[in-house]
């Protein structure tokens, strides 16, 4: 068993536990903090109130680094700064410095300050101030003594916690011990599920020395986790490439996004995309990456009928005799939206993603992929994903997208000499 | 202090506390058993393994019920199952209906079963069986003892959990006591920030009996969170709409996209949508919405200043000479994308996400949002939102259904003479 340095996470606010907020705090710390060494041992949600205190009480004799998230803003429901004072024994005090740098926000941006703002300023005495540049309340860290692991305080938006943490903490954690020497690495595999990935590889993996394995079912893709030494993931790498080679979308957390914008960008070639049910999912993946205006020329979402004759060229007869949901209207989307570009690739999706809409011929969850290519022939696939409205969009963007990048993998095998 | 039924949740899975996912798990929890007088104490992530062990140890004497999600897939990771039979001394048996809806599953996909397939048709003896209709894993609940509290285990993928939550847990909670006589109302507020929204309803607010008042900043928004008695809400519900109306998105979670959605389905009024640097976002969040199609034309994410031109008749000129991100070339988007489809309403945005493009004029985070009207000056608003790429997309998505979501209250005000 690998047992790096230890650490906890307590998110704070009650919204968490109740539904209107999704914690996106978590993931993002795990995921640098394990670069860094640390593994998050536990990590605790607990509403705002006396239960901070209490999950903070049970934290300190477990761990040595807590990072505690939220309840440090202006309004009545924040305490997470009177609590930390109170349980480490040490007196809250007004700093000036940090009054100032708030005072000077609300006047550049033209806000009035409230009566409640001011609170943000008090500071336990002997914490180090990591300062807020996206918001008021500043974090605080307060370095561990024989009584209390270090503690480390940040505010709740993420806006607000990310450049604070990588500005300001992160420099503070360099310097704390986490494990060095080891290292992790995730697959994403697309197109399979979790026990075929196993039947594949696990095996083989189990036999390397202390390797740990971890494997993940998300919408539409696998990841596979391996975290080891260099050398035996190095190992590991040889059996997982071997094996789940063309179902392979990225090492290291790279979005499948991320690998078609990278991929068309180095061939110098661009992509339209043409939605219907997916409805502007496909897009928003595709410019969540920098850089992606320089290969996605356009992306129509054609919802209506009428958009999809004016705006994408589809003939009115196809819609009329074989319907929207066809793999014939799905290739004439691509295909116009290819043209209308002058696009290398043009990328199609037309389906029902419910909950209304379906018949016994294409019930909810049919969905038409179509990938147009210039010059060459149309690639049209049929799936069927019967799942909630949501959930579809994400299966059937992420299907969509896949359709594209095994087609790129395809050319590059081919100009590598492998076909 | 309110304290109704208390409940935890224990979510097993390396992945959350390392980064790679987010739980999704917990949101739509919280939701559905707040509503059943079931306030979640506490949430603890741990990783596969014998923290699971302690995690539930711990949590034994301090809750009624336990609802633990995670690990009772095929692979060897998957441990939740061994685990919980141990702690509650129950022996498992290999349950055949189980093996048989699992084995048909296979079949019915021209799936190959795995040799670990059969590992998840172990139940613990006693406990009842909670199918699952979308993947292989059944979820398990063991009533409670003298020694444990009724534990409900459920499998990880949020696809499986909710509707086996729905369909067979939801009718045994349902059973065990919560705390009726207690609602909840959540506003959404957006354009203003949370010290505003307490100033403005904050004192008022306390003053009411056993109100528990909370405020939560997100992206764009602030949601206002009240807990008390029906009679109670009903008089902070009048302080509320008289001291924010302009700026209540809804009450009861309903996203701005659904508030616009049902606003133009009522009014028979169409949308189209133009989109650059929100990327298909606003399309994305507006399809969300089962029966958009209705509303909701086309939206064209034209991403190169060729696509604007073409798809949208911005005019060439337009863009040479003041830039594809300025006010006139918005309106024109706004403008183009509604009288292309007839619509009634033209929303288009243009900016700059970054991390590049930026100018000193237009820096990264600088956006023009433009609503177009049939047959009236188009509204336009230049807003600034320095942040990282994907925040960016959301404030401003956000930003621009609020644009179009104010002129539509503003119209029914009028309809209803209170102009």
């Amino acid at each position: 068993m690998l047992s790096p340095g230890s650490l906890e996470i307590i998110n704070t606010g009650t919204e968490l536990l109740f539904g209107s907020v999704t914690n996106t705090l978590l993931p993002y710390l795990g995921q640098i903090l394990f670069t860094l060494g640390w593994r998050i041992e536990r990590q605790t949600t607990v509403p705002d109130g006396p239960a901070i205190e209490r999950a903070l009480r049970e934290a300190f004799p477990r761990t040595e680094i807590i990072l505690v998230t939220g309840g440090l803003g202006p309004t009545s429901d924040d305490i997470t700064r009177d609590i930390v004072a109170e349980i480490t024994g040490r007196r809250l005090r007004h700093d000036d410095a940090v009054f100032q740098k708030i005072k000077e926000r609300f006047a550049r941006r033209n806000l009035t300050m409230t009566s409640r703002i001011p609170r943000q300023a008090l500071v336990p005495e002997g914490a180090v101030v990591l300062p807020n540049d996206f918001g008021t309340a500043p974090g605080l860290y307060l370095e561990k003594t024989a009584t209390y692991p270090h503690l480390f305080l940040f505010p709740g938006p993420p806006r607000e916690l990310r450049p604070m943490f990588e500005t300001y903490a992160l420099s503070i954690l360099k310097k704390l011990s986490g494990l060095p020497g080891l290292a992790a690495r995730i697959y994403k595999i697309t197109g399979q599920g979790e026990s075929f990935v196993e039947e594949a590889v696990g095996l083989e993996l189990q036999a390397l020395p202390a390797l740990e394995i971890g494997y993940c079912a998300r919408l539409g893709e696998v990841d596979l986790r391996l975290i080891g030494s260099e050398s035996t993931l190095a190992q590991a790498d040889t059996i997982v490439r071997r094996e789940l080679a063309s179902f392979l979308v990225s090492v290291d957390e790279q979005e499948i996004e991320e690998v078609i914008i990278r991929r068309l960008t180095d061939r110098k070639e661009t992509l339209a995309v043409a939605e219907s049910c997916t409805g502007g999912l496909v897009a928003d993946r595709l410019t969540d990456v920098p850089g992606s205006s320089i290969v996605l020329l356009e992306s129509v979402v054609a919802y209506s009928n009428e958009a999809k004759e004016r705006a994408l060229g589809v003939p009115r007869s196809l819609i009329e005799s074989l319907g929207a949901v066809s793999s014939e209207v799905a290739a004439a989307m691509a295909e116009g939206v290819c043209r209308n570009n002058g696009a290398n690739y043009g990328l199609a999706t037309t389906g029902i993603a419910g909950p209304g809409g379906g018949t016994d011929q294409k019930p909810v969850g049919t969905i038409f992929l179509a990938l147009a290519q210039a010059g060459k022939q149309t690639i049209v696939q049929r799936e069927f994903f019967p799942t909630d409205r949501r959930s579809f969009k994400q299966i059937a963007s992420q299907t969509a997208l896949d359709l594209l990048r095994r087609t790129l993998a395809q050319k590059e095998k081919i100009r590598h000499g492998e076909h």
